[in-house]
């Protein structure tokens, strides 16, 4: 009791006596059962993860040495370990990051929570380290083996492996499951290789029986070294990055820190590239987060197998109107399959998953590989539904604009955490795809204001067979149902104003309810409001257009870059349209925004009722 | 004599006798030497899939089984077997693309010329067709070992690998080289198989040896198969693949078709994936192209080892202002670092390489891990020079903002091919990266409008240490060297209006001689212009639009998509600085360019100076 309170740096780590390790671990267990479970956040990783950290900051000497978290979710015991004990405002406006953060310490160093890129930063930095003489100072990458499904993941190591004489120290950190089990061939390798902890006893025994039959010269000695080889991959084919050309340590029990020192530190000594395959423990010491999470198909609705923790959903979710609709279109249309990147249930898929078994895939975390798989299963007659994060989108651009794009194929993506999502702060906002989906030929994007849009929208979409299609809609709580007072060719108005309005509001999916805030908060000015919701917003339709024809001003409000999203569309086709009309554009500014509640990042930028609406009466002022 | 010309589909391949095959391979191949050494095109690729080709379309029955070409420059011989023998216009307007095209043949499937999506594709294609309940349409992939660096192709192979009943062949197309010798651990991999074919016979003997010897009951038999495994792993160590849970074929002699049908036939009656590995000859036939393009530190000026043809080139390219002021850098700094992603020649990296060996990385077709290794370099201390096609740059557009932008690193990115390239048809369009860099914040664009400013740009890009700076110019023949009449901040003034202008013409980079030509034909219409370039686009300088406070109108020529371009950033600028004149756009249409020369496709898409000039004096007549 009482010693994580006196850890302010790895060095008080270093100090302790070894047998108060397993102490100390207990203590940081219990701290972030207390703490996270409280304020929510990555639980589960975490606990997995412990004794590996703890192992880590006695062995390494950071920030001298360099330790590169992925998908840095799992980094809370280092901040820990690092001196930061005040977890009360974890992921909240002015508290802790949910990853690192180069503004918190200097022993953070990768701030990304996009899967798999920690095998190139920390190849980078050795390789830095070597350029400037100081090879000594380590690098060190934990990598989970969820993030090893992502082929960046593949490119470093396929680098790595040939620079033999790089200190790189890359930990495996393998619990069987990023999100949901971890799929493909490279984890059914590591549960071969956890499969047996036996295979040196059998080795030794295989050495001694050959030792006993005659030997036929050299080549029965070479050949006995083809046992050794040959008996370890029957057991445990570490074959694979020993095939590569990587040095191979483990498997490591992850929960002992005595064996987990001495790994890392023969790891640190070799003076080349290790793996270091430590075994470990999602949710350690945390019954529900240990259990419960891996079953997928019937686990939801009691733990997030996100976070290990359980869910906090009040109500009913945007996500669960994309799941139930997708569960009927699948009876409905036996072409209709689906296609996640390791994330089945927070995309929403569990249902049709459930349901059609043989239609849904599951390609780990590989958002490349599932968009022009995606194209290949639409050129075989398919309509694929692809349901990934909207800022995941951004690892596919390329696929999707010249695998899917150019060759036409009809592939429906579903953008789900679009917008603003705020607490897993900069990388995490899904604020870049209304501009990327912009600029790709032939697509279609909408953005549902409701539930019962997203439904409507999502069947629309998955009705088009030559160009990608697009449907995007924000985290959280779905939307109260938001009726509209007529539709107009495709476009819904919301609100009329008297004859030809002098302002038409174009309100963009879940903004469509500031959209109407604002309009209020106008017309108590005296302006006249129409407020529409194109519905699908790119590209921007004709009867858009005729709409803006008798408009003095025309405002768009997104939840997307203000730059290139669907405000400049609007006035690029209002211009080539003829339409001179002043465009006002309300959105996210071109800023990497930090953690915080949606609602106060969303105040912060100024996409507020209250904030558009007087920064449009002082531009209005002149002609009212 | 005379076989090719009656080859008019598939069909007529398979009637063939068998010893009649070497003479069609031989004739197509001196069709090919003769045609593309003459119209250009990828002859060395082509080369060394005659056989392989001729083999596949026997095995298989296209177009109801499926061939999809990875990074299709080497579909040549494909065409030719479905019955397009005219390659008098290759690359050429109205006549063959040079790659594979639905709108030719329905043979052919993927028309993308990004690298390692076949598998993807073709893993989609065959799921559809089991969907469908037609596994018996057989699908194969065509992926060479420099494509099997991208991670694309291992997030495919994971997949593949656990789906044991999918009817899919995997062609590894092995010639040990992509454009350059091919990169890495899987290349050392493949290495050790192809270098011996005798380890089946090693194998015999072991096994007879051991039977010889006491048996210790069914332990012992176990160990034999140890053994086997074992002895197959030292002498050609199959051990990734099978690993993954991959059926392997091979190695193939790719220049035996007897041998090649016999795998194929084998791979494609297995029910299941299979990997058939075949070592091919890039360039086979043609001495030149077989030989030569291997040396690529020398053999520049000879070969381009991209076609294995000679180069073309008459004189000074873009290309060759960087590359020397990279060599005369890297002499100034000893921080500066170089990578590029398997184009160490082709993006000008070659005398960088032979100064500094070990200051330069070439990561394989990997563009992620490049953009992401960059950042741990810069992280580490070193400013590291990324050299990519434009084109290619979208497939690290995650990288570029989550970690190099988000993590203020100092990385300058070298764009080169930007804007029409032409030939190459859509997918070599660097028609996108003014876009999505337009989004990245912090990130800082300059496109220089001669050698000089090729110069300049670069090293004012490397004194960048807080932020992604990006330098991108076209293909072909560098610009004459145009001089400014005076530079205002960061802007050079190529030429003055009379006082305030009427008209302030925005040339970006390549396009400045065409914005001097508009402005001579506005001006022989009473119209005072002044023509500028920003030198810096990204983000629009305040110098920028202090000399825009004058201008009634201001122009903005650029060679990228006129959606979300310098064009669209210039027009919020000046918005947010209050200024509300016309700002007329001129660039790339949001559309895939059918292939052409690069002077067809801007006068098909009204980029020169006739059409653009044209268009401005409509528009200003009522002000003239």
């Amino acid at each position: 009791m009482g010693l994580l309170k006196d850890i302010s740096s790895p060095a008080d780590v270093k100090a302790l006596p070894a047998e108060q390790l397993d102490d100390l671990s207990q203590e940081i267990r219990d701290f972030l059962v207390d703490s996270v479970s409280r304020t929510g956040g990555h639980l589960g990783p975490n606990l997995g993860v412990v004794e590996l950290t703890v192992a880590m900051h006695r062995v390494f000497d950071s920030p001298r040495d360099t330790m590169v978290f992925d998908t840095g979710h799992q980094s809370y015991v280092h901040k820990l370990l690092t001196g930061r004990h005040d977890f009360s405002k974890l992921k909240k406006q002015g508290g802790l990051s949910g990853y690192p953060s180069r503004a918190e310490s200097e022993h953070d160093v990768v701030e990304n929570s996009h899967a798999s890129t920690s095998l190139s930063w920390a190849e980078g930095i050795a390789k830095a380290r070597r350029l400037s003489g100081e090879s000594d100072r380590h690098t060190v990458a934990v990598i989970g083996d969820g993030a090893l499904t992502g082929g960046m993941a593949w490119e470093a190591l396929n680098n790595i492996a040939v620079d033999k004489d790089l200190p790189l120290v890359i930990v495996v950190n393998d619990n069987e499951r990023s999100y949901a089990p971890t799929i493909g061939g490279l984890a059914d390798h590591l549960a071969a290789m956890r499969a047996t902890r036996t295979y040196e006893r059998m080795l030794d025994w295989g050495k001694s029986t050959l030792h006993r039959t005659p030997v036929v010269g050299n080549a029965m000695y070479e050949t006995l070294h083809g046992v050794k080889k040959g008996v370890k991959d029957i057991l445990a084919p570490q074959g694979m990055f020993e095939d590569l050309g990587l040095k191979y340590l483990g498997p490591v029990d992850g929960h002992d820190i005595e064996a987990l020192e001495a790994a890392l530190r023969r790891a640190r000594d070799f003076g080349g590239p290790v793996i270091v395959h430590v075994l470990t423990q999602k949710g350690r010491g945390y019954e529900p987060a240990a259990s419960d999470i891996a079953d997928q198909w019937h686990g939801i609705g009691k733990f997030n197998p996100e976070t290990g923790l359980p869910f906090e959903v009040s109500g009913r979710i945007w996500t669960d109107e994309f799941n139930d609709e997708m569960v009927r279109l699948g009876a409905e249309r036996d072409d209709i399959v689906a296609i996640t990147a390791a994330m089945l249930i927070p995309v929403g898929l569990d249902g049709f998953a459930k349901a059609y078994p043989d239609r849904v895939f599951d390609v780990g975390i590989a958002e490349q590989h599932a968009v022009t798989m995606a194209s290949g299963l639409a050129y075989g007659g398919m309509h694929p539904v692809v349901a990934v994060y909207a800022t995941f989108l951004n690892r596919a651009f390329d696929q999707l604009l010249m695998d899917c794009a150019l060759h036409r194929q009809g592939v429906t993506f579903v953008l789900d955490r679009a917008g603003v999502t705020g607490s897993d702060g900069p990388s995490h906002n899904g604020m870049w795809d209304m501009t990327i989906c912009s600029i790709v030929p032939g697509l279609h994007l909408a953005a549902p204001r409701d539930g019962e849009q997203v439904k409507q929208q999502l069947r629309e979409a998955v009705d088009v067979d030559d160009a990608p299609t697009v449907i995007r809609f924000p985290k959280g709580d779905v939307a109260a149902p938001l009726e509209a007072v007529r539709r107009q060719g495709s476009v819904d108005v919301l609100r009329e104003g008297d004859g030809d309005p002098e302002v038409l509001v174009i309100g963009v999916g879940a903004m469509c309810p500031t959209s109407l805030a604002v309009a209020e908060k106008l017309e108590a000015q005296g302006h006249s409001v129409t407020v529409i919701d194109p519905r699908w917003v790119l590209p921007v339709s004709d009867d858009v257009l005729t709409l803006a024809r008798g408009a003095a001003h025309v405002v768009v409000v997104e939840d997307n870059l203000v730059s290139g999203g669907v405000g400049a569309s609007v006035t690029a086709a209002l211009r080539a349209d003829g339409q001179q009309q002043p465009v006002h554009c309300f959105g996210i500014p071109k800023e990497f925004l930090d953690h915080a509640s949606r609602g106060q990042v969303l105040d912060q930028i100024g996409l507020t009722p209250d904030t558009v609406a007087s920064t449009l009466i002082d531009r209005l002022r002149p002609h009212a």
